[in-house]
């Protein structure tokens, strides 16, 4: 099934635009899961089975499994496996790089592990996008403005009259012959994200940087989504995933997802 | 060690600024090796042992290995294993993201694997990099301009009447509080290239383009190195690796790898 057509079917169904960011640190796990052989896929198999029917997406931080060392690609694995297959998955990884590494990367992402979509990097251009691109059934969510303080270091200079982000998005509107290129716009900048949902129509959106970051649920709301409520991926990791510390973690994590639903679903062109 | 200390070390010690690109593609090993347990490894070994004494640095390109799946972390491991401790390993991941993730990413390749340099993407910024470069004794080659032809894209936008990659230099240059930063200016931009290492005084420039990519071997070299002949990192991959695709792979790459360590050493300053 098409990237869109799989968003667009979760989205309704659970009626959520909720994001779940599994960036599961080892040093925040409940205690009595540490003693777990592999604790971070013990805590995501329980985050997933608590939140699965309240979700549209789960979206893995590749870095936090990179840092399992050895356990890396086992933990990756199996944590997609936990994942209801209506459910879209994103590879956050950031990836970009010259066109025949770029192949690899992609297929790595998309053949081996089977995510749905991943981010990518805008910086080496076009023919470092390409690649990931040429997957057509997949999402290819490509940085435009980020949701950290080093977003003001360059992609906001002024290029013709208008800030780097603005000409990437322009780029990217062109890019995506086939209707598979997504953005990421963080929830720190809302007044930005409007403007880019504007240009940008129908595309999906992930947006980060709720939470711990200090984005605003309504304002990022009300600015990314389309007229019909959709297209938004709303991203949030810490305050779902360490809403508990302890044994009741899993039924926090579902309390807290449910909740940014619902001021999510509250803030909809709709409601 | 130091990285600088390192770096300098090994050039002047196997008289070589060639670095080797890693970047194995199973499909392009010799026949007789597709039978080992792990085909990539032991393709890696042999390049190795043949190498080692005639080049600079090895650079492991990470997309071809997670491209392996459940065999990359211990194919990465293993290769750094074979790599003689004086030799300079580069782990290219052009990673970057928020500085929690940044910071994982940097045990991952640092402190996991051993890394001694790694290469890094600017767009987020700079609090995206600094987790990178709190590794003191390791170095950060970021992403300034890129050998491939999606370089044209964002890099050369004007600001301020300068290229967009001007002002990524600029930052990097005040990021370099460590000393540890370097850069990644492609082999196809000489002319580009000899104004940034005016500018950039003594940073190690690592130099990617050569060979398939067409970027001019004597060109480059006057261009990129500091007065002193060093500093230089050029890397060539397909060139070196596949060399011969039969028995003889591991000895023609010796070939190659000198003839292009002679080939620099003739265009160095005091040659």
């Amino acid at each position: 099934m098409p990237f869109l057509s799989k968003l667009d079917a979760v989205t309704t169904k659970n009626k959520s635009l909720v994001c779940v960011g599994l960036d599961t640190d080892p040093a925040k796990i409940p205690a009595h899961l540490r003693t777990e052989v592999n604790p971070v896929l013990a805590f995501n198999r329980a985050i997933i089975e608590a939140t699965a029917d309240v979700v549209q997406s789960y979206k893995l931080n590749l870095a936090f499994y990179e840092a399992l060392g050895p356990d890396a690609h086992e933990t990756i694995r199996l944590t997609l496996d936990a994942i209801p297959t209506d459910i879209v998955t994103i590879g956050d990884g950031k990836r970009g790089d010259i066109g025949n590494t770029s192949a690899m990367y992609a297929a790595a992402l998309f053949d081996g592990f089977g995510f749905d979509a991943v981010t990518v990097a805008p910086y080496m251009g076009y023919d470092s996008v390409q690649p990931f691109l040429a997957h057509k059934d997949k999402g290819v969510f490509i940085l435009t403005l980020t949701s950290n303080k080093g977003s003001r270091d360059f992609q906001y200079l002024e290029v013709e009259g208008r800030p780097l982000y603005a000409h990437v998005l322009d780029r990217i509107l062109e890019w995506n012959e086939a209707g598979n290129c997504g953005l990421v716009v963080g929830a720190t900048h809302p007044s930005e994200l409007a403007a880019i949902r504007a240009t940008a129509g129908d595309m999906p959106i992930l947006i980060p940087g709720l939470g711990a970051q200090g984005g605003d649920v309504e304002q990022s709301v009300r600015a990314g989504v389309t007229p019909a409520g959709l297209r938004g991926v709303f991203n949030s990791s810490r305050g779902i995933l360490y809403a508990s510390g302890e044994r009741d973690f899993a039924a926090r994590a579902r309390e807290a997802a449910i909740a940014l639903r619902d001021e999510i679903n509250a803030a909809l062109p709709s409601a």
